[in-house]
Formats: C-alpha cells, structure tokens, sequence
C-alpha cells in the first residue's frame, strides 16, 4: 500500500471517531465466526460485563453456553458440523436475539433476523456462490389485473441476456409471513439454481417468486406501506390463486418464456405450497410440474367457492395429466398428519404422485433440500 | 380470521416452540423504533439483567442513555427529529453494536449492519417508497473485457420494461470498502429516484452501480470467495478506471441506452469520486455530466500511467466540454481542505464548475442530498 492511500485509511481511522464522520470503521475484538479444519464452528461475542451468553442455532438442539475469556470476549466451539447453511443468535443475560456485529452475513426469515454461516462440503457448497457463472436477480412489479403493482423477484439463468432461446418457469411461492424476497435469501435460490445449472444437474429455467401475502404489495422496506413490523400474515381466503393467471400472462409478456403447460412448473413451501395446491388444480391447463413443500395441504377456508369440489377439481387436474406432482415433507412437522390424510385421498382416487419424507421439520434447512431436489427433476 | 386460520397460526405458535421447527414467531417485549406525533423517536430494548444500554445514532451527537422500565424494557425518547433516514445502535454494558431485534429494517454499510428508521416529511418521504410507478432493480454479471465476470446493480425507470424508448444512463460508485450494493441500499437510489421521477423532479434514467473494489468480484455472500469480513478495501491503482470503457460497452449493449456522450453521467462518492475524476477525464468524450460527492480527488499514487498529467487531461476534457461538473461536500468532511485545493486549481484554469457545499461530513446522510440535487441536474 502506498503512503498516501496508507494516509487516507488513516484519515478516515482518525475522522469517524468524531460524529459527523460515518462510521465505517469497525473495531472487533472478536473474530466470528470461525469455521474450524474439522467442520466445528468457534462463534466469539464481546461482552465484557455480561454473566451469562449462550449461542443457539439450528445446529444444536440446546443452547450452548460460552465461556468468557479474560479480555471480555465470549466463546464456544461446537462439534463438528455436517455441511450445511446454519443460522445463529445469542443470548446476554437474558437478552434474546442478539446478532453477532462481527458477523456481516444475515438472512431475514418474517420479522427476524439471524447470523449465518455455511460448512463447505457437499450442501454447503451448493448454497454458496461459486465460480461459476451467474444469472440475474431482478426485482421487478407486475399487474396481475387486479390494477395494484405487487413486486416480485425473478432470477433468469446465466446465458438469458445473452441468448434468444426461451425458458421453462417455475414459479416459487413463500409461506406464510414470508414475501417476495424470502426465497431468493432464505432458500438461497440463486446460489443452488446457478450451482445445478452449472454442473448440468437442472434446466436453465426462469424462476419468478411472488409476494403471496395479499395485505402488502412487497417485501417491508418495499411498498409504500411504510414501515411495519414483518408478521405471520396469510393470504388463504383464495384472492392470491384468483390472481394466478394474471401474474403468468405478465411473466411470458415480459420474459422469454416457453408460454405452454409442458414448460411451467409451480412449487411453493407451507402455505405456498397450499397455494400450489389450489393454483395448480384450478388451472389444470398451466403446470406440468408441482411441488408441495410441508404444505398447509388441508386448511381450506369455508365459503370460499375456489376451495371448493377439490376432489372432483384434482379429477380434472390429473386427467389433464401432471408430469411430477411431489409432496415432501419432514417426519417432525407439524403439518405430517395432515400430509398424511391428503396422500390418503390422492392413493384413494388412485392419482400418480411421488412422495419425499426427509428428515425434521417445518424448517428452511428442509425447504432448501426439497428445492434442489425438486429443479432437477423438470423440464426433461 | 377463520377458525381454522386460527388453527394453522396456533399450530405454528405451539410448534416453533421445538427445535425441529423454524423459528419464524418472534416475541418481543418491546415495540420499538416507534416515531411519535411530534417526530421524536422511543427506542427500546428488552434487557431485563443489563446495568447500562445506550442508544447511539446519527440523529445525536452523544450517545442517549435508556432508562429501564419494571418488565426489564429499557427506553428512550429522542428530542423531535427533523425529516430524515438515521441509523441507530445500543451499546449494553460495554457490549457495542447491539441491533434492536424488534426492527427488521437494517442497512449496512461496509462491515457493520444499522438499523434504521425515517421521520416522514420532505426528505424521509423522499427515501421512502411511496405509492408511484417503481422501476426495477437488477442484480447482473458483467464482463468488462478483463475476463472477469462482476456483479452490478442497475436500476431501470418505472416505464423501461413496458416502453421501446432508449434512456440515459448514471454510473453511480462507492466508497472505498463499499460494493455494488452500497447505493441501492444505504443510498436509498430506488426510492429517491422513484421519488423524483413520479414528481417529474428528473428525467426517467437507468443506474449502474458497479463494484468498485477490484479485490473482489462481488458484494459479501456473492462472490465465490466465500464469506470474508468486508474491510475498507481500496483500488485506486488506475485498474478500475482502465476497465471502464468496457462496462460502458457491455451496459449499452445489453440495455437501451442513448449511447452519446449528452446522455451519459458519472459521478461517485469519496473514493468513488475518485474514481470518477479520474474516468471522466481519462475518457473526455464519454460523459457530459460529472458528480464529485466528497470525493477523494487528489489521492492519485505516483507511479501509475493513468492518474499522471492530471492538468493537461482535465484540459482536455474541459476542452470537449462538460455540461455539469458538479462539486460537493460538507464543512465538516475530512476531505474539504483537499477539495479546496482541487477547486483552486479548476478556478486557475478557468473551468466551469458548480459548487455545493453543506452541513456536516463524510456521511451518506450527505450522499443521498447530493444524489438527489445531482440527479434533478441530469440530462435535461
């Protein structure tokens, strides 16, 4: 580094200590986190006054308490850690939900935010960017004719801009509480899209992620309906499925898509999925493909006319044909039994579907599992 | 709500409560940030064991001590605060960096996240988004002829995708450790542009923000080069601005642009108005409108081809002509004496330029001012 770049560091190091300067300049006496040779994680908080800190994280089903060191930095080390994307939070004395500030890596799930960190290996490889190449994120707003813009994120595969070819579509809805940007950062879809892609184990394929949550037009920070708290809003009263069509006739007007059922695919997680539930069977024309992820399968709202006569509407459907209708869900969620009695209904009338039961449960490490699972099985 | 709505949120409460299931309910003690009728701010913390927990943030010199309520809360109310975007954090106990979990809205800047909140009025609204035709946002991968793939951020106006029309271009830069993401999201360049545009306050433009930071390819979590701390890395070795003819190339050949000299714009903050001296001058013929917002302008490192015969290149620009070149920083900036050097030797040579100078220092508080008094200049 020459002198004077050195003496512009040290402007700036002098400067943001006074107020009217930004403060750029972070001072960590902790390193965190660090992940280790063998796959364990050191997670590190200063908190020199604190009497009691503990991480916890869905890599560990108790709270693991951390020791402090003598210049005030808390630590712990957890055991090896199989390859995976985990999220993380401490507690303080009781403080809950304390981020770690020398950790810049944070995804937002509803109203909460959390730390995270990725295990390189197999998983953990496939939600990290790799050097390969990249497709698009656009955030974009789109009348679905009901004249309100609601705000969708759309990732276009890597050769797009630069090809005249079409696309298949899948479309991927959020769950309850959830938005337009919850897949895109949560589920990690263009890191595992860019990743199968890459090594020709999916499809190029366009994929749109809508904002299923009909009380706001986008993500919080995004609508003009200012600031409010993120909660676990739902949107099952059947005004979103209504609307379905419209949002596919603006996505083939606006993107180079194959505009036919054999190339458009529906997926969605929880309530998302109960929405690929209704949109798929109420437009048995529009998707060969459909992905039913821990899905809220049977939380039919009564005296809405478009939850109605399911049985005979999944007739049509399946007569229509559905290349893939996959229903995963993990053994511990809550939803199972209710998983249970659809299938029951489905194995009844005899339809042709694939079941996935995984592991845990109503959970985005599941999500992201299903997800990779589910995109290399279309458009083949 | 229905009951069986009911049911489902019930079933979720109940659930998250195991480890198996997401964390996605969020109890809080507190409700905070809240903006009060007459715009001062309560700001709480649930930290029921803390001795000590301070606000700091940009809307007060001195860090604000919080009082602790019986239920463990603690709080404060500021003085009424005039219409702005401020960042806040707490400190607890000596434990810097403290976010308020209650608030999903946080920026970050570098390293360090912020929360933030607005105080509605002339200029938070204008960093707000508002119920106007928004444009879209896009996340791309550019090669700008070094065989490196870069990640940029573009902003397209409300009418791009729905209109055949060719638009004017702004290149916008970071600051030395920022990235590609560093407007769109502290600098709020959506919202205002959104803003003014639906006000007819400027001319419907796209904006390019590039990554400046030749250390790496991407914002942090973007890039393959997994999961760094982002530093106060610079590039001012001429290397950034010797590829940018090539960026030019590949946004005008992938989005409608008026690829002239009169529709182009450039301009950057503190390094990036580095940069953006040293772009627009070493290309004379490539942009009619230059933006210098506390910029760095006289840090060129001896040694490199490009930053050499500054006099007689600005000559020569000067000499093909600028319809703007533009000038701003504030009294308190760490950079002002620097600038008034730089402006003495544009005033010895006699060339045109306007001067902006405001209150305080090098801040994006400044830099979104500036932004929005540059970009109401642009292409008229």
């Amino acid at each position: 580094m020459t002198r004077r770049l050195c003496g512009l560091l040290m402007a700036i190091v002098t400067f943001t200590t006074a107020s009217a300067q930004q403060n750029l300049w972070q001072t960590d006496a902790a390193v965190s986190p660090v992940v280790n040779s063998d796959n364990s994680v050191t997670l590190r908080l200063y908190a020199p006054q604190a009497e009691s800190v503990v991480a916890e994280g869905d890599f560990t089903a108790e709270a693991l308490a951390m020791t402090r060191r003598e210049d005030g930095v808390w630590e712990v080390t957890t055991a090896p850690l199989a390859s995976e994307l985990y999220t993380y939070r401490f507690t303080v004395d009781g403080m809950r939900d304390v981020h770690d500030p020398a950790n810049s890596y944070v995804m937002r799930d509803v109203g909460s935010q959390m730390n995270y960190f990725i295990i390189p290996g197999e998983r953990g490889d496939l939600y990290a960017a790799q050097n390969v190449p990249h497709g698009s994120i656009a955030r974009v707003w789109a009348d679905a004719g009901d004249d309100r813009e609601r705000r969708m994120v759309v990732y276009t595969p890597a050769d797009y801009e630069d090809s005249r070819r079409k696309y298949p579509v899948l479309y991927l809805l959020h769950g309850m509480g959830g938005d337009e940007e919850a897949w895109i950062a949560t589920g990690r879809v263009a890191e595992i899209m860019d990743n199968l892609i890459a090594e020709g184990l999916a499809e190029p394929m366009i994929i749109v992620m809508t904002n299923g949550c009909m009380q706001h037009v986008a993500a919080p920070g995004y609508s003009h309906e200012g600031m409010w708290r993120p909660y676990m809003s739902g949107s099952m009263d059947g005004t979103f499925e209504s609307l379905f069509p419209g949002i596919v006739e603006w996505v083939d007007d606006h993107y180079r898509t194959i505009a036919k059922k054999h190339s458009r695919a529906i997926a969605g997680l929880s309530m998302g999925g109960f929405h690929t539930l209704h949109i798929s069977k109420e437009y048995p024309t529009m998707f060969n493909y459909v992905g039913l992820f821990s899905a809220a399968v049977l939380r039919m709202r009564e005296g809405v006319a478009l939850y109605d006569n399911m049985e005979a509407k999944l007739a049509r459907q399946f007569d229509e044909g559905v290349a893939l209708y996959w229903i995963a869900i993990g053994k511990e969620d809550f939803l199972y039994e209710e998983n249970v009695r659809f299938r029951a209904m489905l194995d009844e009338a005899q339809y042709p579907y694939t079941y996935r039961e995984s592991e845990g449960g109503h959970t985005w490490r599941n999500w992201r599992i299903y997800l990779t699972e589910f995109a290399q099985q279309l458009f083949k």
